[in-house]
C-alpha cells in the first residue's frame, strides 16, 4: 500500500491560510470538500461530525485553535493569554469526551508558553507550526500502529471492527483500520466484519467505503449481529479504536464497544484496542472518571430527516460506553503491543 | 387496562370472508388497514412483515391456510389432501423459522383429518373454525402470560425489552409486552428501555408506539446502548419474546437477543423469555438444530429506499440468533414461570 493508494486519502489538510476537510456527513454518496477559515466553522465541523475520529478531531482542533487566536490583539501576553483560554474552552465544548482535542491544545499552549517572551505575532506562528507538527506526527504514529499490529493477525482470519478508525478518522491510515490495512498489505488475506455503528452509521458509511477503496473483502452487519458471528466461530479477532483510555486500561469508545468486548471474552476471542498513546488520559484513574457524552435523541428517532419512532418519543443517546480493562486482550500502540497488567505496562512506556 | 384501551388493538381480525390486518410496515406514521382475500396476499403480508411476531404469524397463517384450501376441488379427500400439503409448504416458505406458523397449520390439519369422513366442504368449514379458535386462544394465552409475569416485576423498576412482542405481534396483549402492560396496570410504576431493533426497527416503530398508546414511560435506545445501561445499574430486568424455543431452553429470537443475554448475565440482571408454550419445538433437541433465517442485505445497506453504505456493499443479515439456555433466568408462559432445568420442567408441563 503506497501513499498514492486510495486508502491514503487526506481527511484534513492545511492549505496555507485555511483547512480543507472531506465533509464526512456526505460520505459514501459524495466526496465533498469543505474549506474552513475560522474557529466557529471548525467548532461546527467537529460538533456535527463533519470531521470525526479521535486523532482527526485533535488535528482539526489544533488548526481551529490557531484560527481562534490568530486575530487576537497583541498588546500584552497576559491579556492575550486570557483570550487563549477562552478559545480553548470553546473548542473543547464541541466534543467534551475527546481527549485528543484537549491534548493537542494543551501541547500547543505549552509550546507557546515556552516562547512567552517572544512577540505575540511570533507566538501565533509557533502555534501554527505546532499544529502542523502534530498532524505530521499523527500520520507517522498511525503507520507504526498498523505495522505493529500485523503480527497479531492470523492468515486467512476474519476480523470484526466497530465504528470508523481509518484514514478518515486520523491524519492517515487510522488506528484499528491501519492494522487491517497493513495486514492486508502483508498478504494475510483478511476478511472484515464491519458493524454499521448506530446511530450515525460510521461503519456502514465510512469504514465500508475505506475498505472498498482498499479492495479488502468485507461484509456489513448490524451491531446486533456480532454476537451470533462470535458464537459461531466466524470471528477470529476484534479490533477497535478508542476515544479515551484510563491509565488502568478502561476504555471509552463508540457506544456498543462494551457488549462486543463482553461477548468476545465469553467466546474466547481476542479483543484489541488500537490507539496512539496520546489517547491515554493520565489525569484520571479509571473508566468511571470518564464523562459519557450524551447526544441528541433525534439521531435515533429520525433517520435522514425522516421520523422513525412515534412523534415525541424520548430517546437516550450516549455516544460512548466504557469497556473495563478485564475484557481487553491488549492495546496496539505506536510503541508496540501492550499486554496486561495495563497500569504497570503503560507506566513503563511513559517512563522510557 | 380494559379491553377498550388502545393497547388492546386488534392487529388481525376475521371479517366473515376475509382478514383485516393493520399493515405494520406503515407504523408508526400511519395506521393502514389491509384486507386480505387470498393466500398469495397472505404469503406476501407474512414475508414482507406487514403482519409479524411469532403468534400473529401463526394466526395469519391459519386464516391464510383456509383461504388456500377453500376453493380446492372436492372430488376426493386424497387428491384434496395432496393440494392441502402444497398450500402448507407454500405458506411455510414465507417465514421458514416461524414455528408458530408450522404449529397452527399442523393443528388445523390434524383436526381436518379427524373429520376426513365428512364432506370436503364441511372439512373446509372445520379448518376455518379451528383457525378462529386458535386466534381466540392466543388472546387468552397472552393475557395469562402477562398476569403470570407480574410477580417478577419489582416496583419502580426499569425493564429492557427487544423487538416488538405486543398486541401487534399477537392476537392481543402480546408476550413480553403483556408482562409489561400487566405490571403497569398493577401499579408497579415501570419504565421501559426500548431497543430500536435493527435493521427493521420494530422497537422504534412498533413497541414505542404501543407503549405510548398505553401511556407507559419509556425511552428509545440503540441496540448497542443496552450494554452501558446494564453496566450502570439502569436495568433491573430484561424480558423478550421468542420465535422458537428448543426443549432444553435454547432460544431463537430477534438478532441481538444473544448479546443482551450475555451482558445481562455478566451484570447479574435477570433475563426472562415470555412465550406461549406453542413456541417450544419438540421436534428438535437444542439451539443448534434451529435454522437461522437470512434476510436480504438491502435491509442493512439501505434505509427507506435510500442507500446508506457504498454501492455494491455486501451485507450479512441473519434475522435471529440463538441464546443458549444458561443465559436465561426463566420462561414466562401461560402455565406459569418455568425455571431451570428447563428440559425437565418443560417436560413436566407437557405431561400434565
Amino acid at each position: 500500500m503506497s501513499d498514492d493508494t486510495p486508502t491514503a486519502i487526506q481527511s484534513i489538510e492545511w492549505r496555507g491560510d485555511h483547512v480543507r476537510i472531506i465533509d464526512q456527513t456526505y460520505l459514501p454518496k459524495r466526496k465533498v470538500y469543505s474549506d474552513i477559515r475560522d474557529m466557529g466553522r471548525m467548532w461546527e465541523a467537529i460538533k456535527k461530525l463533519r470531521i470525526r475520529g479521535a486523532p482527526a478531531i485533535g488535528i482539526a482542533a489544533g488548526y481551529g485553535f490557531y484560527m481562534g487566536i490568530k486575530e487576537l490583539p497583541e498588546s500584552s501576553f497576559q491579556s492575550f493569554w486570557v483570550e487563549v483560554q477562552r478559545v480553548e474552552e470553546y473548542l473543547q465544548s464541541a466534543r467534551p469526551t475527546a481527549v485528543n482535542l484537549e491534548w493537542v491544545i494543551n501541547r500547543i499552549k505549552t509550546t507557546m508558553q515556552a516562547h512567552k517572551d517572544k512577540p505575540i505575532s511570533k507566538i501565533k506562528e509557533i502555534a501554527l507550526e505546532t499544529a502542523r507538527t502534530i498532524h505530521d506526527e499523527d500520520k507517522r504514529i498511525c503507520k507504526k500502529i498498523g505495522e505493529n499490529g500485523v503480527k497479531l493477525v492470523k492468515k486467512n482470519s476474519n476480523i470484526l471492527t466497530h465504528c470508523n478508525t481509518g484514514s478518515l478518522a486520523t491524519g492517515q491510515y487510522g488506528t484499528a483500520l491501519s492494522v487491517i490495512f497493513h495486514a492486508h498489505k502483508a498478504g494475510k488475506k483478511v476478511s472484515v466484519w464491519v458493524t454499521e455503528t448506530r446511530p450515525l452509521m460510521q461503519g456502514a458509511r465510512l469504514t465500508a467505503w475505506e475498505l472498498k477503496q482498499a479492495e479488502i473483502p468485507m461484509h456489513l452487519i448490524t451491531d446486533s449481529a456480532a454476537g451470533l458471528l462470535m458464537q459461531r466461530g466466524e470471528v477470529d479477532m476484534v479490533i477497535v479504536g478508542a476515544d479515551r483510555v484510563a491509565p488502568n486500561g478502561d476504555t471509552a469508545n463508540k457506544i456498543g464497544t462494551y457488549p462486543l468486548a463482553v461477548v468476545a471474552k465469553e467466546n474466547d476471542i481476542p479483543f484489541y484496542v488500537a490507539i496512539p498513546l496520546s489517547t491515554i488520559d493520565n489525569n484520571i484513574d479509571h473508566g468511571d472518571d470518564i464523562e459519557i457524552e450524551e447526544r441528541e435523541g433525534e439521531e435515533i428517532t429520525s433517520f435522514n430527516g425522516s421520523q422513525i419512532a412515534p412523534k415525541k418519543t424520548e430517546a437516550y443517546n450516549p455516544a460512548y460506553d466504557i469497556t473495563p480493562n478485564k475484557y481487553i486482550t491488549g492495546f496496539v500502540t505506536e510503541k508496540g503491543i501492550i499486554e496486561p497488567p495495563f497500569d504497570k505496562n503503560f507506566e513503563k512506556l511513559f517512563d522510557e
